[in-house]
């Protein structure tokens, strides 16, 4: 690097970026090691099945807020945005480890919650706590939640599967977890002001517990092996459709059109957008949180994804890789990119 | 709870108190999970061999003070305070994950660092980075690792399989880790208060480089097996030797007698501890952060160890579990105590 040249920023990088980055030099020698850095999880080889790992650092203050975060909710939060990284990739959670760092202001009764909304997720998800590390922080609460599954080698789905005419399809709704989100801070910002005005939440319900209490889609990986199907290529939506749509051309070496009105977005999304005079398109493609399910299937398994509840077609996968377009209601061809929330810009 | 009664804080149940209290209710359904909580590693079954988790929170502030400890050094210590989980359960250490969120106040230089120490240790372990999270922090640096290994069933060593007679053996020499703290501690308010002043370090380098540099003992566990050693019970030393002491003595129902005059330490060590006015056995007993293995072997297995080098046999396993006596050079029997450091009180 010359001496005039500007050193790197993280924030120049962004989340992705510095990962590539502080990664580069590891190569990968290990023949067990079928996938490493670069897919919701990494998968090895242990005898007949393969072992998934795939970890997430959540920090107070960057990814909650604890003045309307109930500390059981982000226990549950916390394991089944790990969870949803499983379902992504075909694959059945077994085993969460928790460790958590804390500041004095939390109470051992706090932390009892924090445990109870781990324990909710992992006896539904039917995920055993295996181990972990407690220690503290001069500031608050983080919690790094690794999860591991297992799935047979030849049931793995990866994000690059996905081949030319595979039709595009994704889970549920999207853009309500970033509705619910900004409907959380404004009524923080009135609760700042006047501590005594109760929360506007009504009529919000749905998109406040998109927010605060996300569900993974093990009910659509099980409705798809039910019917038969085995996604070409999958991922899970955390940081909005355009950043996760991206990630699965890239790595499927292939292009997209993605078609607005085809988006499933949901009432409250589409009120709560009205309200904050957001485009509910943008909400679903950027807002991201949704922890629903993206994937492809072949062409031919387009009559039975159409029976399916809850899955939505939204576009299909196109052969030249250099054409992502996102298609608006007008007809036009946009290039579609990414906006997603960047956690490393703050 | 009556009303009266003070709540529990946390420095009240102390780090392991506090991961007792809050998984309590975490009762282990699946069979495949040989061993959860409450030892180096997590055990699964994956077929004929077993998977092996274990995960380790890094806090600034807390466990490193980035003054005296080179971003590279601490990578490289992040990654081998895990290996030493896996290598005292008699695993090999195969994939880690790895989890940072950085303050602004980082540059990716900084944080190339950081990786290069991270890589130097996979490479000389024969580990790879399978995977992470990358995230921001308000204030300071979070480094949570999570490392993965394996062994077959039948080589496990855990800390409950120590029996009545056995020889309680330790690797290398303790004390030297603390002393090194203690040393750089100085140094580092001599420096606050005149940053001219160069660190007086010569005589010292190999307690520093206990500190900042630690090595898991894989060659221990190499030497073992050659030996046709399984040891009976197992822990890597990372609070202390009382303290991990005591684990083996709960997790085994057994007591114990270890011998003063017995202990391994270093002259690097002795010398230290009568410049700062500490015992270096209590250095050695309650200093931490040695990453030596404490093991025990049956006392059919004396000759053999006794020609081992670098390691020492140090007591042996009394059969009341009520016996655990640490008998200084004088003679007496005093009760093993554990006053190893607590994350929690911090």
């Amino acid at each position: 690097m010359s001496k005039t040249e500007k050193a790197l920023t993280i924030s120049d990088l962004g989340e992705f970026g510095l990962i590539d980055h502080l990664t580069k030099d590891f190569t990968i020698t290990d023949k067990k090691l079928i996938k490493g850095i670069g897919d919701d999880a990494a998968v090895f080889e242990t005898g007949d099945i393969c072992t998934l790992v795939t970890t997430d650092l959540l920090v107070e203050g960057i990814h909650f807020n604890l003045i309307y975060t109930p500390l059981k909710h982000l226990g549950y939060k916390a394991v089944v945005v790990n969870l949803s990284d499983l379902y992504a990739m075909n694959a059945t959670p077994k085993y969460i480890t928790v460790s958590i760092a804390v500041s004095r202001k939390f109470s051992v009764p706090a932390l009892e919650q924090l445990y109870e909304g781990i324990k909710i997720a992992c006896d539904r998800f039917g995920v055993e706590l295996a181990g972990g590390d407690t220690t503290s922080s001069l500031s608050g609460l983080f919690i790094n939640i690794t999860a591991i599954g297992e799935a047979k080698k030849e049931d793995i789905v990866f994000r690059s599967g996905a081949k030319k005419n595979d039709l595009v399809c994704v889970s549920g709704d999207l853009g309500g977890s970033y509705c619910g989100l900004q409907l959380l801070e404004r009524e923080k910002e009135v609760f700042i002001g006047d501590p005594a005005i109760q929360p506007k939440l009504d009529g919000f319900e749905y998109i406040v517990e998109r927010q605060l209490k996300p569900e993974p889609r093990r009910d659509i990986i099980q409705k798809l092996k039910e019917a038969g199907i085995k996604p070409t290529s999958m991922i899970d939506i955390s940081d909005g459709l355009s950043s996760e749509m991206l990630h699965l051309c890239k790595n499927s070496g292939c292009g997209c059109m993605i078609f607005e009105d085809k988006i499933p977005v949901h009432p409250q999304t589409e009120a709560a957008s009205v309200m904050f005079g957001i485009d509910p398109s943008i909400a679903a493609m950027n807002g991201g949180e949704d922890y629903e399910l993206l994937f492809t299937v072949p062409l031919d398994k387009k009559d039975i994804i159409e029976k399916l509840n809850d899955i939505s077609i939204i576009g299909y996968i196109h052969e030249d890789k250099n054409t992502k377009l996102f298609v608006p209601r007008n007809g036009a061809e946009l290039e579609l990119k990414a906006q997603g929330w960047n956690p490393m810009k703050g």
